[in-house]
């Protein structure tokens, strides 16, 4: 048995905690030999839960966390004040290299700034982009940046680039990804400052499969598995997404009850449009890793299900495995 | 009988021309009565169009334009050689206040670099914003701006404000419209440089109705009638709303033909499900103005329909009707 993989799952983060971070936690340790669970949060709460299951209880281990802090807290002063909030304890275990993963569907603010100010960049990483992945015609492809910190430069959009490249590669299994670069036009001509600055940085890069620009249009259509832009246009794209798929699903169905006909035939195509629509929904694409930490951050949507956090450990596992914290810091020359 | 408004219509854009701004220009001319038409292009091409509607002939002329700027060709270079194109001679019609507005399907960047090289901005308008109307859960909000103008500063995007607001109230009949600002969050501390600097900005303006931010996940729901933001990101968000609901829409179809019970099912609502699509297509709702120039311009969507020229023209005539250039002038003070 090779060493186990350790993740502290943030019990008490989400809309449904610690109920589903603690479902999700004891799945993953009932089907996978290789990891061990660091559960974070009030110690009663999270044994009272976990009362409710049989595991192997020599791979998990509470880890007492007073305080919670809520979606609504100002980031900073947060992780400043609650010293013993389950995010804060949790990702200390990470800077202390007891552990290799956090998990969390907390506050999103807090996770990215804990993950700055407490795990730690890996040296010469300038910026810890958020990358989720966001579904295509084709699967998904990893957005990036998608964080907090706007108003990038040319060399973050660098980084983001092959540190994108890196994960899709040994995450996703996609050999030499396709990367693009958001734009508003596909010549090389076109676009702002930013992004005709970084342009030419990224053509010269030799480890990654650079394509040129993608317009936002075509991101649907899942033609780049890496889509590098600035974290407000990231935010943009990613809550858009949302915005558009959730609006445009909501008057479909209103439009299918409109009338007896059509009532008649929404009860016919249900089945098969329930599972379309899964696959078009951004949560279910597993949690989006904040990348360039010493060690691996996750951040599931707050309304993230057992099984989502399920699969979020075992995505711990494989980034562990395939060591894309080692991989990332070879390609970031300092 | 109050005076015409002339409108120049573009006979040589878009991918059916001249047949479909011909037939649109017609159309317009025989439910109006206060409408007048010059038909820029190649002669011979639109007479013979012509040839195949009656329309009251004292209200259209020909404007002879040998020349056809392509979608694909560089815009300034285009403009600046290609003086007898429809969009030079077109737009040259507007300069010399010899028409009141210019509509057409072609280029969008030569019609954007003609639109401010041309017809000229209004004096004290800094930037001329292209401001399409995107479908949301309760008609329609106008996105301000979505031209090739990126990197904004502060004080364009208080003028799209104050311009965006002065149409919707004038055109599309809403009173007090509501202005939000594109952000990352609903706070007033969130955003990248640009937002947070125009945000105090906004709130200062007495003569528009400013509701704060808006994030693109709410966009959809049609909350703000007037969603200003710097081009690159309103690029991003027209071109994604056409992209997502694309997708989400062949998936769609796709899944209703995946199986019999299915298939029968979606027979029965697709009469329902058409017009819910109809409504959710960013080419139905009519020409994006160019604003701020001393004439209106309007590009209609390349694959505009004749109907949608149509509707461009009527709107032309409000435009002219309620003087909007005019309260435009009122509203930004030099």
């Amino acid at each position: 048995m090779s060493e186990l993989v350790k993740v502290v799952v943030d019990a008490m983060g989400g809309d449904y905690a610690p109920e589903v971070p603690v479902k999700g936690a004891v799945d993953a340790l009932n089907e996978r030999k290789e990891i061990f669970v660091y559960l974070a949060g009030r110690k009663e709460m999270v044994e009272k839960e976990l009362a409710k299951y049989e595991y192997p209880k020599d791979r998990l281990e509470i880890v007492e966390a007073s305080e919670v802090i809520e979606t609504a807290e100002p980031p900073v002063a947060a992780i400043r004040s609650k010293k013993d909030s389950s995010i804060v304890v949790g990702q200390t275990l990470l800077r202390k290299q007891q552990a290799d993963a956090f998990v969390s569907s907390g506050s999103t603010g807090a996770v990215l700034v804990g993950g700055q100010v407490i795990v730690g960049r890996i040296k010469g990483v300038e910026r810890a982009p958020l990358a989720p992945l966001i579904p295509t015609a084709k699967g998904a492809s990893l957005l990036i940046d998608c964080g907090a910190n706007v108003d990038a430069r040319p060399s973050h959009l660098v980084q983001f680039a092959k540190m994108g490249s890196v994960y899709m590669e040994n995450i996703a299994g996609v050999k030499r990804p396709k990367v693009a670069i958001v734009n508003i036009g596909a010549e090389e001509e076109k676009g702002n400052a930013l992004v005709k600055e970084t342009f030419p940085l990224l053509k010269e890069c030799k480890d990654i499969q650079f394509i040129g620009s993608i317009e936002a249009r075509d991101i649907p259509a899942g033609d780049a598995d890496v889509i590098v832009c600035e974290a407000f246009v990231g935010n943009v794209i990613l809550k858009l997404y949302e915005g558009v798929g959730a609006t445009l699903i909501s008057q479909i169905k209103k439009s299918m009850m409109s009338n007896m006909r059509s009532k008649l035939g929404a009860a016919l195509v249900k089945p098969a449009l329930k599972e379309t629509l899964k696959t078009f929904d951004i949560s279910a694409h597993g949690g989006a890793p904040l990348l360039g930490l010493k060690g691996l951050v996750v951040k599931t949507h707050g309304s993230a299900s057992a099984e989502q956090i399920k699969n979020a450990l075992f995505q711990c596992e494989q980034f562990k495995r395939q060591d894309v914290t080692g991989k990332i810091r070879e390609h970031i020359v300092v």
